[in-house]
């Protein structure tokens, strides 16, 4: 396990050390100062290290990706920028957001900035079959635009069922992991079974990836989640947690969700309060078991591929998500 | 002269009618409702219609690069409608701006969903060239954040220097221009010496186009110019106006435009008198100097394109930009 540990830290440190090169410009100041910040602030790197991952296991050179995985992982950031602004959030990786340490008009601007320099990188990748590899890219700015949206139109409804959630967090978190899969299998030169087999697992990993995040919101510990614990009850949004507990809920548990689904619940001790709540109606069972499912779903799509290190590792990567504290 | 204007309106309702049908998608309403409202403004279409013209000057089918003249279309107005949150401005083409009308998280949203849309709609060009559209369209969308970025930054300064200001005008509002030009060019497989001579244009034309619009913002009647006249003013823009006049003014007039440029002047019937001061030093026909100088370098550069409908157009285009009113 650790070999495998080790080659996933050698390439979250490529990608960090091109990520630290890829704005080449300084001026104007009010623009790069804050994208630098964004991109050199860390993180997992977990949808760059799955485009070279996936170019690998169908039997491409990883380094060939590396710049469409950077390109991935810069939007990625352009997105948490805009939607920190939208959410108000103040905090992301331990350290304030860009609106709050910048302004706004900066977080904006930062961001826009941020997609024009990751189509720029994109272009960087060799390959003949450029055409599909833009259009798989701008599907994922369309459809996590659209994730965002429907986040943004579900916090401001009484609820919304399990299926609205899933088709919500697929558009909004599982699609730029899904085409990082496709976008590696593109560059790898895969067959259309393989480009199959590794949007499949995209897709999996990519909703077991949200569920997760969503589970963490509840039980992880502050200092390791980077940011505060407990701010998706206190926003009222429609995370997996909640709308399976709405489901099972009743009496005054559900008359609790209701209000915190429709923001009108007592902030004070709410959170802690709705993680009890949680845990007693056996919620976080119910997501580890779906997180589960995903996985195990993610892990039997890959058979189609050929055996070798890229699909060992795509395994132990969706195994390590499962896992996650952060 | 009419039949000049009966092409130019012929292929602009082209572009209007593409411009209505390129949002396919119904939901989220709260993207795709302001996306279309976007889309369907109105405004002169210049860049579209300078894409599909370049093509045809260099001997292309002017059809054939409508997908990307929507695309560039669709790219400005993502720019407006973030510039517009930035701006504060409250109106645009006599109507509310997106953030007035819903509000600044659906603007932000908006505005990324549409940037998404401009690539997706860009890659339905037929050309060979590819990868050179999709460089220029992308150092387009980076130039054009940072000519907002500096726009921004020397609003907060007391003064900027005329060069200063045209760096910043050449990137925020030439560069779209230009690219049009260039990526007609790339459409329309034209060779370098032509590619350069509609580049040259582009840049002339788009520095005149800019410098017109700061007039206007002058010199405009309200009710035809489609936002607010005097703007600017108000808002302590470097314009090219402010610029050279805080060159020529001397005493009281000088304090006055350096209180404008630093925000402390009293805003009470400031447009007035500023524009006053503007028409007594001169400024105005400084600026129409400038704009007619640069109309007269942008025609010189087509020399080097051959004969046909598409020069002529471009001829006409440039003089139609000189004489406009909004």
């Amino acid at each position: 396990m650790s070999t495998q540990r080790d080659y996933y830290q050698q390439l979250r440190r490529l990608i960090d050390e091109r990520l630290a090169t890829v704005i080449e410009r300084d001026e104007p100041v009010s623009m790069y100062e804050p994208a630098r910040y964004v991109l050199q602030g860390g993180g997992k790197r977990i949808r760059p290290v799955l485009v070279m991952l996936a170019c690998e296991a169908v039997g491409g050179d990883p380094i060939q990706a590396i710049e469409a995985g950077v390109a991935v992982e810069i939007l990625h950031n352009f997105t948490l920028v805009h939607d920190d602004i939208m959410d108000n959030a103040d905090t992301r990786r331990n350290r304030d957001t860009v609106h709050k340490k910048w302004d706004s008009n900066v977080a904006i601007l930062v961001g826009d900035e941020l997609m024009g320099i990751a189509y720029k990188t994109l272009l960087n990748t060799k390959t003949d079959r450029l055409h599909e590899l833009i259009s798989v890219f701008t599907d994922g700015v369309i459809e996590v635009c659209e994730g965002q949206s429907y986040d943004k139109e579900f916090e401001a409804l009484p609820s919304v069922t399990e299926e609205q959630y899933l088709m919500m967090i697929s558009k909004k978190t599982g699609w730029l992991v899904a085409i990082s899969a496709h976008i590696g299998a593109i560059i790898g030169s895969a067959d259309a079974r393989c480009t199959q087999a590794l949007l499949s697992y995209g897709r999996h990993i990519g909703r077991a990836f949200q569920v997760q995040d969503d589970l963490l919101d509840s039980v992880a510990e502050a200092e390791t989640f980077g940011k505060p614990v407990g701010a998706d009850i206190l926003e009222g949004k429609k995370t997996y947690l909640l709308v399976k507990a709405l489901q099972c809920a009743e009496g005054e548990d559900l008359e609790l969700l209701r209000a915190v689904a429709s923001h009108n619940a007592k902030r004070e001790g709410l959170a802690t309060q709705v993680r009890a709540l949680y845990a007693r109606l056996g919620i976080l069972e119910i997501a580890k078991k779906k997180i589960a499912e995903d996985t195990a779903a993610a892990i039997a799509s890959l058979n189609a591929l050929p055996d070798g290190n890229g699909r060992e590792m795509l395994v132990w990567l969706a195994d390590m998500l499962l896992d996650r504290t952060n």
